[in-house]
């Protein structure tokens, strides 16, 4: 007898499309944490050369350097959604199909995109206390485990095209354990300080992105 | 004479990424309503043996605490958008084409999952209310009877691809009215206490999730 | 020489995908006009049969019900957008290419459909007033207007699928000039009273999506 | 031995589908910036013979006009996105395939686009302040300098489409340098004023979409 199981969708493109979907959303809505600070009074703009004009384009200049920590933390969760979602579909690319267990594998991989921007905003309003770090931390965390139990799932369950060798599954999963051991001693650094934090995983995301060739990580 | 209705696209690919779309958006609006807690001094860190850090620590704690429930609330509803997200797919991916009926009976399915994140915040600024969780199982029970006569719709007007025997379509629609009698029931629940009907679908929900082959309930 | 204007995609797929993200966002965003009521003191539920549990939901109730006029305005929003959608996606149906012009007339229907959560918010927050409405049928009536110079457009630059015929292009163009007549009509009924106009075209919506085959204003 | 950059999906799709995307929520989020007025008495609308419905419609024509600058803004910003979302979408098409590096440029320029709605927030907020503008204008610029830098890298890591001649090239990257060139004048305006600055940058960017083929700007 045939069971909901059977008959789900194996269709791996809807899967992607919600992903597309999910990731759009999450890296948008971060800068709504970037929220516009409010001015009783506005000051109309007078020519440069008259004197007060200077004045006022200070206040304003004072009101963004305080916003410099969200823009920070804003900058620091658009590099993890873009590496993240760079690792999902190259996944998702080298799946031959899905079924209904591998879709919920990435329906939890999505979760936890979609908290993204609250962990961002917490660590943005809060970005001295070692919790919110650690928050931020447990949710780079859940992305990188549930990405390794997706491939080890499609591994054993047969689900790789045929050009996903078992060498590139190696490269995929060592890649995720060595990242997650750097993201983690980069958690660990609050001890001293969240900054030193978050300037590390900082430091290590723009690693990830624009010296691929350089570093010796990248054997990975 | 040809009609509106005649001309109506048939297309079922861009019925289905509308869908993706707006299950991506209410996904991902829903941790809107986890608003991170504003606190007003900001203690800057100091290294942990330093006293008076773990006490600054201890008070953002507190205030996580209290997010509790709207956490809860929000992962129930995640799940419950997951578990609607698959079967709608599963649904699509049976029919062969649409109609400008069946276009907009999926555009009412999608207005009750537009409308989940104002259920699912309600529910967690009045989770002890009976009403609120009245409304929460209203929402999700439109989704489940819009769900079933979609399939009731597509059979008889013979929009089936032909892989989509009638013993599948039995499979869909039992399942659909054995959920949603147990979710009826979870809801008449409440009459104790709001949380219990909320721990049962949430287990609810979870079995469906998790263990697909475990329990008798999957042989629906 | 080439120009700008020759080299811009003429892919209609990507367009197709654009506004179904609008969509998408537009309708989802409609609800976070339903803003949850806060409530300051939370009484926690007990059983039924404990008085005083029956008055606390008697409070909730009241609240929601002043929520009535915006679910109303909800409601009439995810209509207008639902035939505004089935609208477009059946002229891009038939549409055999785009270009830039082509385009750009499809972005201005997109920047009316991303302004209808304003203009749904503003006649929630004031229904009463003819202003409100007025705004409201104009982002209606941009709607209309932009739709039809798009068939216009695609039909004299020669850029129909050879299925659509004449015949249905009359049909087209001649259903939203009979609609919108109809809207401006219900628009027109503010002088009596906002809530006369705003029944008149919800229920005009609803003639439009569920009684296609009775009423005679659908030989359009 | 293979490195993860040889493994990351080339897949052109995927990016162009996350790309609608963030530009349909970005296009879609700056809408919430429109804030609807709240008024605290609600006048009940009477027929317009009554006396006193004049004037509390005029209460909210007040209020509204009050939002003039922020729906000047609102507009100014849907046609940058707007014609952004033409540009890389010309390019995505021209493409052959993608890399990790492209990806990457693509995502640095998707970060412009999704930063947009605060830029456009902080003008409408600020709109009398240089330095509002002048940070509108940096973020014009990094959306031109990125788009630039993408179709070099193309070109030069030979991952364009045969038809993609190089006078192709040279007329994207011509159009690039011509406007920023023009944008960075506007942005230089506001030495004056920045309603001066705000209407130049409208102007040429009408200009840019509809008067292609009409003034000399478009030989380029």
């Amino acid at each position: 007898m045939k069971t909901y199981n059977g008959i789900v969708s194996t269709n791996i493109e809807r899967l992607a499309a919600l992903a597309d979907g999910i990731f759009a959303v999450a890296m948008t809505l971060l800068v709504l944490d970037l929220r516009v600070p409010v001015l009783e009074v506005i000051h109309v703009s007078q020519p440069l050369w008259v004197s007060g004009a200077a004045q006022s384009e200070q206040v304003l200049l004072d009101l963004l350097i305080k916003l410099a920590p969200r823009l920070l933390t804003y900058f620091m969760s658009f590099l993890t959604l873009g590496i993240f979602w760079v690792a999902q579909q190259t996944q998702l690319n080298h799946f031959d199909r899905t079924n209904r267990d591998l879709t919920w594998i990435h329906l939890i991989f999505l979760f936890a995109v979609s908290i993204m921007p609250f962990s961002t905003g917490l660590l943005a309003e809060y970005i001295t206390f070692r919790l919110a770090l650690v928050i931020y931390w447990l949710n780079l965390l859940l992305l990188g485990v549930v990405l390794y139990f997706s491939w080890r799932y499609a591994e054993r369950n047969d689900m790789l095209k045929e050009e996903a060798t078992p060498e590139i599954g190696k490269l995929h999963k060592r890649r995720v354990v060595a990242y997650q051991a750097l993201y983690a001693f980069g958690a660990l650094l609050c001890v001293f300080n969240t900054y030193v934090s978050i300037a590390f995983i900082v430091l290590l995301e723009l690693n990830s992105v624009i010296a691929p060739r350089i570093w010796p990580l990248d054997r990975f």
